[in-house]
Order: C-alpha cells, then structure tokens, then sequence
C-alpha cells in the first residue's frame, strides 16, 4: 500500500521534536526514512529511543549511521566535560551552551542529502524549532534556508534539473507545548521518547540539564503530564 | 615556529589534486591540518598516499574520519559494480559518471567545517577544478559559493560575528597541466600520489579509468613524466 507514497528522509534523534517530526512527515503523507546516528554520544538511550520510535510511527527503514564527531570533540554532549545543571529552570543561559556539538546538523543534514540522492527522495525532514535552538547557530531558519540552496546545486537534481530538493523544518515556529499537542494529535508515544543530556545509569531523565527543563516546560504549557515522568511527583521548577 | 600561522583545514584524498591543493595552503602561509576519509572506498591505496603526502608536505596533523557512506550506495566507488574503463580518453562521457558518490564533497566539507570550528579556524581548503569535475555536480564554483554563504550561519562565528568562514578551492580554474606545474614548484612528489579508480592488487594505476586518462593527459600537459609511471613505456593514448 505504500507503492505510491512519496519518500522523504526525516532525521531522528529519538527525542520528542524529531518523533514529532517523523509523524508529521508521515501525516502530510510521505513514506519516511528514519535517519539516526552514532556519533560518540556519552549514552546510547537516544538511539534505542529512535529505534522504538521509528518502530512505532512506522517509518519504511531505520538507518542508524556510525560516524566519529567525538574524534574531532568541542563538545560537552561528545566529551567527559560535565554537561550543565540548574536546580531552576530560569538559569538556562543566553548564549551558545557548552552542549552544542561543532557543525552537527550540517553533518547530519549531508548524511540525509547523499541517502535522499541514492532514494531518490526530494524531501529531508529536520526536527530544529526556536525554543530548542536555545543559542545553537545551526537550528535557526536562515540557517536552514542557506542549506537548502548549497542542497540545490549538490546532487544530480542541482545538474539536471529533474527534482527540486526540500528541506521541512515543521517545528521551526511552534513552541514545545505546541509540538507535544501536534504530536498527541496524531498518536506519538513520548514514553518512547528520549531527552536528557546526562541520564542516570538506567536511562531515567537527570530533570536537571537544560535539555530536561525545556521538555518539562512543553508539557507543563501542553498542560498534559510527561509519561517518562509518570507516577512521579515532579519536583523543581 | 609554526606558533604564529593561522591553521587551515585541508581536505586530503591522496590525489594529485589535493596534495597540490595542501601545498598552496601551505605556501599561503597557513598551518594545514589534513583531513582524510576511510568512506567505503574499493581500496587503502589512496588512503596510503594521502598519509605520506601529508608527511612530505608537512601537515600538523593528519585525521582520517572513518565514514560509511558505502551503507548509503549510489556509486560505482562505494559499491561492487564496475568501473568503467576505455582504452581511449577521448571515449571519457560529458554526464555524471557512475563514480559520482552521493553527495561525497558535501559530507566531507561538513566534516571539515566541524574541525575547523574546534581548531579556531576560519579557512577550509578542497582541490577541486573545472576538470576533474567531469560533471560531478558537488565540484561546481557555484556550489562551493553556496556552501561558504550556508556554513557562515552554520558556526558559532555565524552567531557572533566574530569571523568570516571562507571555502578556498585554489584549482578550480586551473587545468591538470597547470596544477602539476603548480605542484612542481611547490616540490609536491607526485610518486607519492594514489589517482586511479580500480587499482592493480599491488597498488599500480589501471590507466584505463577515468581518472587515469585525466592524469595522464596532465602529466602530457605539463610536459612532464608521471613518476608512477617511472621506466614503464606508457601505451594507448
């Protein structure tokens, strides 16, 4: 039954903007194609919560890319630096934070380019939206735009003039209440989901990193409990 | 002595082409760091090359990122079929040839990006030129404008201001003729240099790819011999 759909590559991270993200793309009607990666992560939960997540909205394949982006470092997310903490919600900082990892969604959206080429896929689905970019240079729109152009001119599409290659930011303009009612709409598991920077050992969110406090904030604005969370009397912010 | 040169990261594949290209960067005054890819390739030989060229030139360091993009397909490079081959260079076709891999200069230059970042670097070097484009999409002067105007909003420098990314491709208008002379000059030894596609099991040239034609018709060109080639009367063209 899938014969007709129209392909699209959709990056997967396994936290609840890009499994939001994955059935969006699948709602307007694409068959996606689940695009994670390994990239020396200090925790493998995020990538078994794109598994299940890919699983459950029913992506046509899951492709999980090993790559080393931990070799070339500068971050606190690929490195033993410790990833910043707040008991407070409010002390989320302004600036670009010590978690952004150099360059990451140009390498993942090349990654996703090169697959959508060999697919035959026009369209590329990315999770970044304004409340997530929190300082990171490479989720804001014109970002994304500039992207698409370089994306235009890189592939066969760019010479022959066949295809004309879209880059999806659906989330770009919605806050995290709204992606997490958008998602619920249209029957995401965010039990399935994975957030937190810095889990404890059994893959349980710290509520602690900035990463945990801007997901609470959505369902608190959402209005509806965090499953991760639940039978759990919240504490904090 | 090198504590005062501004450190370019220079993409390195073992070729003709980028060997030259590391020692323009390094002539300009700039501190390279090479970059090499083990990206599914048919062979080690380039990568081999690539390793001494960064000695004999004299690379501060030389990082070879292991990639999958033969997971991903879509070239004759990554792939078991054939490469094609002809006795005559002028049977080389004008489309994108089967060696054309999916968005390669894309997820190498993003790579490159990243370490630049981390090194504080703002200049990223790539050998490509209007001949060995041989109608590979990701070669153009147009695209490699478009991916210095997405990778300038990509970076924390995109953010604030601080510096002004720049893609060099000092061979893009050269022809291999002239990039050899260049070479030359700059004393690159070319008998150090992998070029072909689908080498003999012992590392020696095919001469039947294309990639061996447009080195040979360089060397020609230039007016000088192919030290690969050295006491070896060269036939067909």
């Amino acid at each position: 039954m899938d014969r007709q759909r129209t392909r699209a590559v959709v990056l997967l991270s396994g936290g609840l903007d890009s499994a939001t993200c994955l059935a969006i793309a699948q709602d307007q009607g694409f068959e996606p194609y689940a695009l994670s990666f390994r990239y020396g992560q200090r925790h493998e939960f995020e990538l078994q919560a794109a598994e299940r997540v890919a699983g459950q909205i029913g992506a046509a394949e899951h492709l999980v890319m090993n790559i080393e982006l931990d070799r070339i470092g500068g971050s606190a997310l690929t490195s033993d630096s410790d990833v910043p903490k707040h008991d407070n919600a409010g002390e989320i900082g302004d600036g670009i934070p010590s978690t952004y990892v150099p360059a990451r969604n140009t390498v993942f959206l090349s990654f996703a380019l090169a697959w959508a080429e060999v697919l035959g896929a026009s369209d590329i689905f990315i999770g970044v939206n304004v409340v997530d970019y929190s300082g990171y240079p490479d989720c804001r729109p014109e970002y994304i735009a500039a992207y698409e152009r370089m994306a235009n001119l890189a592939t066969r599409a760019g010479v022959e003039g066949e295809q004309h290659l879209t880059i999806h930011a659906p989330l770009s303009e919605m806050s995290k209440g709204e992606i997490i009612q958008r998602g619920i709409e249209l029957g995401v598991d965010y039990g399935l989901t994975h957030t937190c920077y810095d889990p404890q050992p059994d893959g349980r969110p710290c509520e602690r990193c900035d990463a945990c406090h801007l997901r609470a904030r959505g369902f608190d604005e959402a209005g509806i409990p965090d499953p991760l969370l639940a039978g759990k009397a919240r504490s904090g912010d």
